[in-house]
């Protein structure tokens, strides 16, 4: 009878290569299949980039299509085609590995896939640093001292109203993918005195990442996709 | 002339050895003067100990008295001492290591010493795997996917109101140091009917590490000090 294999949701961390983990390291390094989610059909991968001087040739990569279409049945079936893939490597005793930047349990694909694997099957999440710790870190600026909330919301604001008092309740609001509504976060920060308290952090660790002070300097064209912005409001 | 030292304020993660990451562990060992805050005047270093085993002979460790008081004065005054004595150690040429449990931008100790840091020093700041992604990743558990809220939030509550809508309008809530207020927030919980929805994670990571599915099965002196809650309000 064959071993079933298992399956590690392994974050890779924000972008520097050097910011992987020792056990996530470790583990990539010993798994004979590697799996990363692409939006584009044999995309390009962020989280393959940062383990790639790793691997050696008789290790299999496999993108895994996971694409950002609003068709929910498609986006579904490709999701349930990619955990397939995954679930036959299991099948036939093979350990994989399914790479995500940042952090595998915070808005990641991963999350996807825990969801559509079958029950019974051996899992294992490997945490790893978040964009959120490594974009602090490139501003040297505390995200939260002890005592402090957090909030951190994906800029895709249907009621702009709603974000007032969350502006006033946290310490610290970190808005994810900034750049698809840029003016009419600036036009609220601008309307709550806080425009002088925010920054935009661009790929965060990369070395051909940005920190944007000058927030109100910047277009909606000109931020990268990969951005996000912290604002202290005390 | 001497060459100032550069500070180097590294997260160590959340109690793991292997969750550190490449790039601290470069560090950490390359660095004469290894720091730690301690709370108790020369007491236990949660941070060391995840570190110990890697620590050269003729690697220096001074563990810097942070204590948890009342008095603002006196806790005011010994951080000052402790920036004071690496300080010294930078102005002799010497690099220093600061460490911290998970990751050094969020409730950390070296935020105060950052604050109280004299101009013109060289810092760098290296993030790590916070607490709270360890959490999730133990109870395998997206903290949140793509398009949700986030809310973290340490367990003081001065007004249990303000909960109420915090819980209405994030997806997830997690609350910190939680054992401090636990029967009041058991109560909230109940109160909100989010009792089945709320995990309790005893020291992330750690091999002595615990989830608690059944959070009103557990008494506050039952609970260890590094725990955090996770509450998934959808």
């Amino acid at each position: 009878m064959t071993q079933i294999g298992t399956l590690y949701g392994i974050g890779v961390g924000p972008g520097d290569p050097e910011l992987l983990t020792l056990k996530a390291a470790r583990i990539i390094e010993a798994t004979p299949v590697i799996t990363v989610p692409v939006a584009q059909e044999d995309g390009e991968s962020h989280a393959l980039n940062v383990v790639e001087s790793m691997l050696k040739p008789d290790q299999r990569v496999l993108k895994l299509h996971f694409p950002m279409v609003r068709d929910i049945a498609e986006r579904e079936a490709k999701r349930q085609a990619a955990t397939q893939t995954i679930v036959e490597e299991l099948q036939v005793g093979r350990d994989v590995a399914f790479l995500t930047e940042g952090d595998p349990m915070f808005h990641s694909t991963f999350g996807y896939v825990l969801n559509l694997l079958p029950e019974g099957l051996s899992v294992e999440v490997i945490p790893g640093v978040s964009s959120i710790m490594a974009a602090a870190a490139d501003i040297k600026t505390p995200l939260v001292n002890a005592g402090q909330r957090l909030a951190v919301i994906p800029a895709v604001f249907e009621n702009v109203d709603e974000l007032h008092h969350i502006f006033a309740e946290f310490d610290t609001v970190v808005l994810m993918k900034v750049y698809r509504v840029l003016d009419r976060v600036l036009d609220l920060l601008d309307e709550l005195g806080l425009i002088d308290q925010a920054v935009i952090v661009e790929r965060a660790s990369h070395a051909e990442g940005r920190v944007i002070k000058d927030v109100q300097s910047v277009q909606d064209d000109d931020v990268h996709y990969m951005s996000l912005m912290i604002v202290h409001t005390k």
